[in-house]
């Protein structure tokens, strides 16, 4: 086993891999910028090193100074955590010339799926459906129409070394096609350098399920009961639950199944997620590969009954993973969400300061993750998320109902957060079925939410 | 089912009935005396009434302003929670009186159990193993020493009526019984106008093993996994768990057949917890029982997977249990550590003030129940017992590991509190090991924290 991990992230996920590592017997290094001096993770972690100043491109997008804080505390492996430089292959590479362990799969597996395009030609060889498209790369607008005609309107024209929302053009009719092709493909050479374009039907509304997967040196790899993250604004996760109520037996054993062979084909290791998308005729298809735990990670643990950053401890100390396929069982249900420092009634705005009062709910299968406490100061030079509640129990309507009471309960006074947004939420109907889209946030809740708060708000009270 | 209850209680335990109400959508009406007039279940509940002035036995002891107070909000049922009037016959007994459902079971039955002497009695005529003693009540002296001859001193002379301390004594020599006998006998008669006695051999050191009970309208019996409730300060309880280490599946479903058959011999109804002691030879002897639920049934909740809470409102609504005994299991393990207002250095001395700062543990396996959040505060007229953390997850270690790291994540100021005490017992090689007996806290650890406290707490930092 490890005996000394550093940290390369902040927030509640650091907290959360610190505690892993406590309860492992593992010695902890955060690493912080100047602006989170006094943070949680500074505080629980068993040594802290300063990176840099606030803004993250000095510091935890740091590279040389992350990797210089582990050769100096003597740490033998990095956490990534989530965001940051956890799905960096570039930083994969540098730790392991320097004899770091980093904590997730390869720097090959990680810029294999994280080149979209090469991760759908990967898919597609192994048998994995993926969204229908084109077969590779399309050379010029006439081959994108042939195909985009074949698979059917709207379509995505998508630059193969894509990111950051970089060379994407959504086409709703033919008569459109030739001209964003042409600029996305302009767009991508002078982003990427690299002009290959691919084609995907675009597949909304839809439910995103994920199926998190865990795979060690070994060569075992298990697949855990699905998430649904159809809850989401603008491509952010909202709330998140598990197991998918849309979906059965039948179609939750293909689901792992397939996410089994896409890990396998790849030879992954650690703890990863596939991310598909499920049309309404309950067709499953591969949309990306997260090389990372990942925020959501926490309600698979509670029906899983595993802890998945031990997991990633135990993995990349070379153990065998604490559980087989034929140990995953489904025990009641989950459900998280973020509390975000926002206001929803300002188009999300995300807000900064110190935290005054904070009260977090308890009881009977309400766990929280979070990286403040009162009286700490949100930065305005981080992602947004401060907390997670996590409510779990024996079925859903009870969790929907213990969900709603610890957002009740939880208080907090100095900051706005998107607590009451997230009350409402889960009291409209098509989240207490169970049945929402990707689409519905954006397209239903939030414009009723924004017109008639009021009339919305009054259901609660 | 019910759909509304009062709670005739206040801290932790009213709200954590309060969260059990909500989630089968029944309406909560809190009581309060004016000290609590802004204590979380006030603020919590769906209506709260005032029932009296700050002293106990104006308020939380009144019954005639508790029962008024239901009847005036048109609660069908009052919960009882624990301590208070938990275990009054005579409670009991109004409530039936007045048409309203106590939650727990009938008058009778606490009577009956409330008398020590008639339990023990009652045990014995059903075949469940009593301590050594008496068979019945000793006539005198002369009967008491055959007796206490027999059985071997050191032995317990008690008041069958007994209660408070009161019309007992401990013997430790023959020389000594008479004297005793007649003290304890006057004594019993000044103080219960009662002077029946009997005696017991007095059982220590021993394990503390207890076995929580739920039992339906219907005549259905679940015994689930024992606690151990060994870490005793002056017989209050500081840290419990469940399993219990020391004894074998065996022994488990002996303890388990022998709380059933206690139970069924009294036609109870309810959850509720016969308490065992068992000897250095593994011998069991029934010592009490309780009535109610106690402040450790969250640990039960946790590795048996239901809540008790809920499961007693089910009953008292004539449901039948959620579960069989076929389907009970220990998944895993859970201690509870109670965070007391007390100063340890001072003699465990009641602390009250007003909680300033105040951080909760959290993440994977921690679970809170409180009754305060930061700003509230402590009050000289209550229970010391502010909070309760609770540890869970798959193996002991581990959650020795957890409940460590969740006492030294919480943090609370404005108050002094038991958590450095708490985290040095739980340092210690006998509860490591969890070998500890009853007079460990109180011959062992006690005397060695307070005369080199510094040296003990060297081990954890």
């Amino acid at each position: 086993m490890l005996n000394k991990v550093l940290i390369a992230n902040r927030g509640e996920i650091a907290v959360r891999i610190i505690r892993a590592l406590r309860e492992l017997n593992i010695a902890s290094v955060a690493v912080y910028s100047t602006a989170d001096k006094d943070a949680q993770h500074v505080k629980e972690a068993d040594e802290a090193i300063c990176i840099g100043s606030a803004q993250p491109a000095s510091s935890y997008l740091n590279m040389q100074n992350i990797v210089s804080a582990a050769l100096l505390t003597g740490a033998q492996a990095i956490h990534p955590g989530y965001g940051f430089l956890s799905e960096s292959d570039e930083f994969a590479q540098l730790c392991t010339e320097c004899h770091l362990i980093f904590i997730g799969p390869s720097a090959q597996t990680i810029a294999l799926m994280g080149n979209k395009a090469n991760a759908r030609i990967t898919m597609q060889q192994n048998d994995v459906p993926v969204i229908p498209g084109s077969d590779g790369f399309v050379k010029d607008a006439d081959e994108a129409l042939v195909v985009a005609k074949k698979v059917g309107f709207p379509v995505m024209l998508k630059a193969a070394a894509g990111g950051g929302g970089k060379g994407i053009r959504k086409v709703y009719e033919p008569k459109d096609l030739k001209a964003s092709f042409i600029q996305a493909q302009e767009e991508a050479q002078l982003s990427f350098g690299d002009s290959h374009m691919y084609l995907e039907k675009i597949i909304s509304p839809a439910k995103h399920i994920e199926v998190q997967i865990m795979a060690d040196q070994a060569g075992h790899v298990v697949a855990l009961p699905e998430r649904d993250c159809s809850l989401q604004r603008r491509q952010q996760k909202v709330l998140e639950e598990t197991p998918c109520v849309a979906i059965n037996e039948q179609e939750r054993q293909h689901l792992q199944q397939l996410a089994i062979r896409a890990v396998q084909a790849i030879h992954y290791e650690n703890v990863g997620t596939i991310e598909f998308l499920m049309d309404p005729d309950h067709h499953f298809y591969f949309m990306e590969m997260n090389t990372r735990i990942q925020v959501e990670h926490s309600i698979t643990e509670e029906v899983a009954q595993v802890d998945l950053v031990q997991e990633q401890l135990k993995i990349a100390s070379g153990l065998d993973l604490s559980m087989q396929q034929s140990d995953v069982q489904i025990h009641g249900h989950a459900i998280e969400a973020r509390i975000n420092a926002e206001d929803p009634k300002k188009n999300f705005q995300p807000q900064a300061g110190q935290v005054q009062q904070m009260a977090w709910p308890g009881g009977l299968g309400i766990r929280i993750e979070s990286g403040i406490i009162s009286g700490d100061t949100v930065s305005p030079f981080y992602d947004s998320m401060i907390i997670k509640i996590i409510a779990s129990g024996p079925n859903r309507d009870l969790v929907l109902r213990r969900m709603l009471n610890a957002l009740r309960e939880f208080k907090i006074t100095g900051i706005t957060t998107n607590r009451e947004f997230l009350m409402t939420l889960l009291q409209q109907k098509q989240v207490q079925q169970g049945g929402y889209l990707t689409t519905y946030i954006d397209r239903e809740f939030l414009p009723a939410y924004l017109a008639t708060d009021k009339e919305l708000e009054a259901q609660h009270e």
